[in-house]
């Protein structure tokens, strides 16, 4: 918890309002009024006018769109300044005061196996050594974690869950504010990383948290091996991730999707639900129609990218 | 073990033959007369007609393909079917009954590595802190596992081997079935990893374990860092596979081939002796003739691939 | 420490000189009057006749520009003599008589992290379960080590550092001599990595130490997950490199270089500061010219790359 005249002084401004207590910082939609929130650009001019914070960071030219209920703190470098402030609602990682763990029926807890304060079990799991459960981590009934699995704090793991050696879940997304002399500045990621039942995720993966809010990996998703998603995704229902593929950040993928192996997908996209990329595809751009199947670097059709292989074998001859 | 009747229940199909006991699940060809087999397309018509599987499950249209000695199992989705059915046969990653485990001369093991029990390793090995060694696993001699590398249960490693920290040998092939409304059965993965003398693996690579027989790393076979190899893969002697690079499932490479760094090989394929892959490079079919280098994706010849680029850059003035 | 002669044996020469005691391996310029060094091509002649080493692995053809301070060892196949060598000068990784680690004032160290002697760890810092800090690694202050990331003995990290999940700093950089025969040579990595501050690298990350020297990640460098960083690698300060991104070894990345996610650069490589690769790129060629943007492989300007992709959407149509 901070009090707003603290903030004002951590990103450097002046601030005269009222002394309000501030205990977390969300997005403009998520923030309830006991938190901060911020805003970087015009396009969330609609969210800013929404918003529920009790404060907002704001560059100038906005600071008219900011409602009566919220205390405007103008700066310039908003961005960076969120940055700044993100380090000092960071929540801990480990903490001595929190509840021992409880431990379901019939788990079987390796002795080397590390369990945090805070961490809740069900029954008929699997622990083994050298795997890792973070603070305040919940995992469901029947969950195998392999050997030397790390699950970050804060993450939610659901049932029938099967983790494999050496993958990590809730890593810190990476997040960087930068500044004019091209230093970067950590934006602390807040969130968590939730995985529902049935998922299974190979050895060596990567799912980073959200910023704020949840990475989710819905239903029934299959990861294989050294995959990477990236914070803030969404991962439909049913969807099968092939080897060494990876999604960035802010992704949303519909259910049963299938990335091949080594594909990849850039952040802040939305692919239709039964999209099928090959190996090796790359996609830049959202999918909107269902079912299709793709190819390539830039993305294509499958079949049009099969035509122009054709035309380069000939081509060679 | 399970009675043929159980099974018959467990796939949901009639069953009114003999009572036999099936200890395994096995390919068409290598099941015993005390194992159980499957078929899911007649492409394996030859295989089925020569089985000396105890029973099968199979297709109603190859039924007639299935030796008298084998009692058939005759349903739809057949290869679903196995998929269920695997998780009955699937075998204990833990045991308390199993023998504490036998250590060789001189071999040093640190007091924060795990060893399962069954396991049985040589002499004058090196075991830092983390390492993870699986029931039944076994080490030959002179053998280092760096922290926390997995080797997973039953996995069988050689002679002056090497693997080094986060690496995973074992871990589940990727392997699943699929139901009509879009849902993943996982086949559980009953067979192990093979490693024979002097193979190094590097930092955090995934070796996936076979679904029934062996994945094989062969002798004096080099991988580097996050390298995958899908399961039932056979990597042959003095290969060498640069870091990143990806070998999907079942694909067998020859003697010396080379791997450039992320290059990706299909699943399913053979690919030569002395066959070089540039990096980046990715093989979609086999490759017959021994001693040649490719490049690109889809793949070339190397010299018609720079010739290509020289083409491009022609374009590009 | 191994007697001149002794070497020679090794290396399967006769040699009649004097019984100097040799201390190390080390490059041509960085060897010491105690030390032995190598060179198998003329390309390093220059190196050869400045060299200050006690003796010199050397083919025939260049015996005679060995400094008359320099005992030659002639041979054939010098670079394999060397990597055979390389086996006898290699550090332990443990020490029972190194002293016990030394851990500064406020650092929380969990009892599930392992510390080899010799490490120096500074204030304030924060080792999860399953960490590994090897045989006289040094931490400075404020490092956050999360659970299962693995520290090489040798390596040194500076202030202010966060290395997540699973990463591994510091393993054997990927080097081979090769036999007529096929085989491979290991060649012993005797260098280290050293990462200075404000450094984080993400999960499941891997970077390999020199085999002389220093790996090195300047200040300020982002690395994200399972990013590959090879041998004798220079990572300029501030850079970015996205998840799933590899650098081969000896380049050297100016400062505020950002590589995209899947990206790689060749070996023995120098990029300028300022430039930017986009996602999926590969460059196998210096970059001379600071501040451009670059994509596709082989490599091209950005916006050549756009033009590009415009045409072959056209074709498409």
């Amino acid at each position: 918890m901070m009090l707003l005249k603290e903030i004002a002084k951590v990103i450097g401004i002046a601030y005269e309002g009222p002394e309000l207590e501030i205990k977390g910082m969300n997005t403009l939609l998520d923030a309830s009024e006991h938190e901060i929130s911020f805003v970087a650009s015009s396009q969330y001019k609609a969210d800013l006018e929404n918003t529920k914070a009790a404060a907002v960071i704001v560059p100038l030219e906005l600071i008219t769109s900011v409602p009566e209920s919220c205390m405007a703190l103008p700066c310039e470098e908003s961005y960076l300044k969120m940055a700044i402030l993100s380090k000092y609602f960071t929540r801990p990682i480990l903490d001595d005061k929190a509840p021992s763990p409880i431990i379901g029926k019939n788990s079987q807890i390796s002795s080397k196996a590390h369990i945090e304060n805070g961490a809740i079990i069900g029954d008929n799991c699997t622990i083994l050594a050298g795997a890792y459960i973070g603070l305040h981590v919940r995992l469901g009934d029947n969950v195998t974690l392999h050997p030397n699995s790390s699950i970050y704090a804060y993450c939610e793991i659901g049932n029938d869950v099967i983790v494999h050696a050496g993958s990590v879940v809730g890593s810190d997304g990476f997040g960087f504010a930068h500044t004019k002399t091209g230093e970067h500045v950590k934006i602390y990621q807040n969130g968590n990383v939730v995985i529902e039942d049935d998922v299974e995720i190979g050895s060596n993966s990567t799912i980073d948290c959200a910023v704020f809010g949840s990475t989710m990996i819905k239903k029934g998703v299959k990861i294989d091996n050294l995959v990477q998603i990236g914070h803030n995704c969404v991962i439909g229902e049913y969807s099968i991730i092939v080897s060494q593929a990876g999604v960035a950040g802010s992704t949303t993928l519909g259910r049963n999707v299938v990335l091949g192996g080594q594909s990849a997908i850039s952040g802040h996209l939305d692919i239709a639900p039964f999209t099928t990329f090959a190996g090796r595809s790359g996609a830049t751009k959202n999918i909107k129609e269902s079912g299709k199947t793709f190819a390539g670097f830039p993305l294509m059709e499958h079949r049009q990218w099969l035509k122009i292989q054709a035309r380069i074998a000939k081509l060679l001859r």
